[in-house]
């Protein structure tokens, strides 16, 4: 069986909500998902992993309780585990992300409106 | 100390030679590497670590024992461990890659000229 092409494209157009990530692909324990955001998200940390956010379209501020990083696209980051963040974007931006399998998006905060099923796959 | 962006473009400008993944960022015991690869590479496996391909320019086809997938910009594939692969690209094709940290991309094939040095980043 040989394993299938992932088209981010073809897979972005296959949903329209916001803040909820969707996973494309999976390794060792780890999951690519998509994700379209818009406005501000909450502070939260994870505790047990890092966390890749590479920018498809848009931009994306990730801000830091010491400042705050603008991400174009084509360029990537890596969160550490532990640091609180909260990713912010005035128009809708587009992501992958990278992270340990299971990773719910809103980590300690307590879930609210913007936690999302850390199970959703396209 | 903020986590810093990493613009792939920008890193892309900083080499030219082939076959040699350099690594831009890590987490987790797991690198993000980019690479240039243009011609044929050789058949080999990675033993302990799947491995993620994410075509950022050109085309890239990675042939299987059991046939041949081909991968355009935008498009990404998982190499589960223990399969057999060769990646082969007509004109200069540029990756991301995502795998284990420390993985010599020749995997179990003896070491060649091909085989470049797994601790290389930029």
């Amino acid at each position: 069986m040989l394993p299938s092409p992932i088209d981010l494209s073809e897979k972005l157009k296959q949903f329209t909500d916001q803040w909820s990530p969707k996973t494309i692909a999976e390794m060792d324990g780890f999951q690519f998902k998509l994700v379209k955001v818009q406005g501000d998200f909450v502070w939260h940390q994870h505790a047990d992993t890092d966390e890749a956010f590479l920018v498809l379209a848009g931009e994306l501020r990730i801000d830091f309780r010491s400042g705050s990083v603008v991400l174009k696209p084509g360029q990537m980051l890596v969160v550490p585990k532990g640091v609180e963040h909260k990713p912010f974007s005035e128009h809708e931006c587009h992501l992958m992300l990278f992270e340990g399998a299971g990773t719910v998006n809103t980590g300690d905060a307590a879930a609210n409106e913007l936690t999302s099923d850390p199970t959703a796959e396209l």
